[in-house]
């Protein structure tokens, strides 16, 4: 559809606004639109409005710097959650991954990044020396780190790590192995090896 | 993703009406939500606006029924289109697909569906009435139907030609037959046969 014709300004914008995001082309974002078209106008309103509410309206916890409609996050204000624990994840969909797996009941710690040089992003631009001030007021017992398997998470894992040291605690890393469901057929070498070099004890394999 | 943990209601709120369009799930929401929350504030505004101004401000040709801004739409208003002959199409984005490509200098009437009893969609729910008029009044020399290949399609067509059989005037239908590129071995029987039917004239295949 090179240049398709509109009948209406109206209904163009609306489609270079759906087509504007990532992975949406003209052609779904014109079925989008005349899908929208077919609704309430009370629905529609909700629809567009949710978007300038939640860009407008939206704070970060002033502790772990996660997304949340309050100044300290339902996460970091729960009671029942382990203070003494604080993970440690490069973005906010990472928070709610871990949180899906329903096996941490600690805090969280929202870098909003990593450490990657290419991209111009530095130890500055990142939430590492608030991470340090939890760390020496707020009793944390155990950092874990949950970023990514690459270079840069490796960097940023090790920067924090040393600003870390001083302090009297646990510092973990996640688990790097096999996935559950994998062949060990397909598993790349450095990950086979690895996994061989931290196995675990039988007995725990199965907590 | 099952129960998807949210950490904020703004942001469960705004992926939940993006999930509601058809062919958008809720990781495709959730990602094009966090795009969105990248964008500065004016352009989530003029995104989350353009569709509650196009379902608040759309109007409907009154001539063709065609999507318009205006009372009559920019196609019916254009002097240099040929006002004797009449496009008649399921929906506006029939409408679209025919101006795409730009093989057709006429005017256009949109039913706003097709004669469909398994849905309980019968003549008087759609736009057949308008066009009588049209062709009574507007001097209208040829009415080109172009529905679907589909029962409803020819059950409309056939309805609406005995409705305008009382007028003198042409009416034709789109040409079905082997479509450009296809090879004769994969087209159906009824399509292949049909176009052996309605042959055409070998110097007129070029136009």
């Amino acid at each position: 559809m090179s240049q398709q014709q509109f009948s209406s300004s109206l209904l163009e914008n609306a489609v270079n606004e759906f087509a504007k995001l990532p992975g949406i082309g003209r052609k779904t974002a014109l079925r989008l639109v005349l899908h929208l078209l077919k609704q309430s106008e009370p629905e529609v309103e909700l629809f567009g409005n949710s978007f300038i509410r939640l860009r407008k309206e939206i704070v970060y916890c002033k502790v772990c710097h996660n997304i949340s409609d309050t100044e300290v996050c339902n996460i970091c204000s729960n009671a029942s959650r382990d203070k003494e624990t604080v993970c440690v994840v490069e973005n906010i969909k990472d928070v709610m991954s871990v949180e899906n797996t329903q096996q941490f009941r600690g805090l969280y710690h929202v870098l909003g990044g990593i450490i990657s040089p290419m991209d111009g992003v530095g130890p500055g631009d990142l939430e590492i020396e608030s991470l340090v001030q939890r760390v020496a007021n707020e009793g944390v017992k155990e950092v874990i780190l949950a970023l990514s398997t690459t270079m840069e998470g490796d960097t940023t894992n090790f920067y924090i790590f040393r600003k870390l040291a001083p302090f009297n605690i646990k510092i973990t890393t996640i688990a790097r192995g096999i996935a559950i469901g994998d062949e060990l057929e397909y598993a790349d070498e450095v990950t086979l090896g690895r996994s061989i070099l931290n196995r675990v004890d039988f007995t725990n394999s199965f907590k």
